[in-house]
């Protein structure tokens, strides 16, 4: 127990938190700004605007087939970053830990998190670890923020106010992989499918179409779904969004799980979707580079930004009806991300 | 219980999360860069390094005379950016809730960080809410990130290697304050003692003297207390670290509370003292404008830095005696921050 266990005295400060740090965090995340061993990583940065985002991971089971809570938590900020139309640099990490976790299982989710931030060119450069007693909290929860380097021209695609009627909507894959694949995952639901969660980094995916000039938004579609975003974006605007559900892609094990639990799939999280509206005379074009990446194989044009019903998302269903889309009010799983 | 408590859905990304980050959030942490809403917040620097870091809180209990995590939260991320001889900035907020949280403890906690920001000069500009079922945290646990703007010639404080023989050694107040006041409020440890935590930002202060160019070395004595930031800093030197146990300032009764429960004060955290090295020329002169402050009125010279004894911090006790100070290796108290 003794070694192959959080004790404690893993969070105290002393020796043993020391000895955590270089034997694990330090393995890892190996950089100049983080091995000084200092209380703040000092970074470098052109005289540019950052974008700046923060995300706790409480997501349970810790692992599952082709990710885990590390591989998530750094997708999901370098995600939030690339989304804002920034470059995500540099990383921080808070862990807290519950008493008895066992050490091996650290130092895999950090070797996930050292690696998936490799792959995305970020770098995790300041960290911090607390333990508390067993049954103070649930095994392990990961906190990461992160600065990106936001060039001053892509500075409206957050917030959306560029956007105008004739606008398409692309999606760059099929939907609700992620929530479906943690809910399969839970011994609770005690069905063994094989769905894999679509947990990606897409700021590599994101930088490969940024530069045509006409994205005029984007946001990754977690926590409540690609519903959740397409609510949000209409909210108090002059134009309207019509979206198609034929072109919906969704994958067939995937459909059958949210129709055998009664979950929307619309709503149920993703972790490596992204919602983007784009200027209609370079859809075709920026949809085609998308599907070219790994992560935009399935991509599509979903909808289209138009003049009728404003402040409103209308979903033409496969049969022809009309449904209004909201923001999510009834039941979802918890502990998703 | 509905509109009194935090459940499951206020972390669902739905309705009632929204709810939760305009009714409380919003309310509280008012700017233009969080208002946003967006997933990122965009913030402008100007052409200089950055400072960087991330601590997590889970102190127990959340509140107590003079403080709560909320403070705590604050203060110690501004500290660990002010230390660096950066100037904080710009923080971010991960709040991960038990489900049943009353809404009211929550909206107390908010408030303190927002009052605490403003009292620092400091904007929370992004954050992040997960509600866990009830049972899989304790209560609530706070992640703050932050940045700092920090001038190229304090570039070398937060290392120390600008230190030499000769440099005094500044402490801005009494010590173990903090953690006594904590094991105080704790029912297991049943006494009434009227020690108060000294959770304070200490970033106005330090911009006090950092202008006088002579500054060393900076370190909050946070976790493992004033001992274990003596001990570090000395690692691998070419030089040691003689401290005067009778000019180090420790109040009475926490003085008597240590002694009761078996503590050495020098490991006990502290939330608001900082550990100076300085050119002993400018000592004096430091340590006046220290002590003008209201967080270093009882600041003073507790040491400095030697020749003899390369890599070792030495305390010279008040009989006369000479011990080695060192990392700590005993237990401590959990969740004291």
């Amino acid at each position: 127990m003794k070694n192959s266990h959080i004790l404690l005295n893993h969070g105290s400060g002393g020796k043993l938190s020391r000895k955590l740090v270089s034997d694990i965090f330090f393995k890892y995340f190996d950089n100049d700004m983080l091995n000084s061993g200092t209380d703040s990583a000092i970074v470098e940065v052109p005289p540019e605007l950052l974008a700046f985002t923060t995300d706790s991971f409480v997501v349970d089971p810790l692992f599952f087939p082709g990710w885990d809570i590390g591989k998530l938590a750094v997708c999901g900020t370098v995600n939030d970053l690339a989304v804002s139309g920034a470059e995500p640099k540099y990383l921080s990490t808070g862990f807290i830990i519950e008493e008895g976790f066992p050490l091996n299982d650290l130092e895999k989710i950090v070797k996930s998190m050292a690696e998936t931030a490799n792959s995305c060119n970020v770098k995790i450069v300041t960290g911090d670890t607390k333990v508390v007693n067993r049954g103070q909290c649930d095994k392990l929860f990961i906190n990461t923020s992160g600065i990106g380097l936001l060039n001053k021209k892509y500075k409206n695609i957050s917030s959306g106010i560029d956007i105008k009627p004739g606008d398409k909507i692309i999606v760059n894959g099929t939907i609700a992989d992620h929530g479906i694949s943690v809910m399969a995952a839970r011994n609770e639901l005690n069905v063994s499918a094989d769905v894999i969660s679509d947990c990606a980094p897409l700021n590599q995916m994101i930088s490969e179409v940024l530069g045509n000039g006409s994205i005029k938004f984007m946001r990754d579609a977690t926590r409540g779904g690609l519903a959740t975003v397409l609510a949000e974006l209409k909210e108090g605007r002059n134009w309207g969004l019509e979206i198609y559900e034929s072109k919906i892609k969704i994958r067939e094990n995937v459909r059958g799980m949210c129709e055998f639990f009664g979950f929307d799939p619309l709503y149920i999280a993703n972790e490596g979707k992204v919602v983007i509206v784009v200027d209609q005379n370079s859809a075709k074009e920026i949809l085609k580079t998308i599907k070219k990446n790994k992560f935009g194989k399935d991509a599509s044009i979903i909808g289209e930004v138009v003049e009728s019903n404003p402040g409103k998302t209308i979903l033409k269903t496969k049969i022809g009806g009309r449904r209004m889309i909201d923001m999510l009010s009834g039941d979802q799983l918890p502990r998703i991300c």
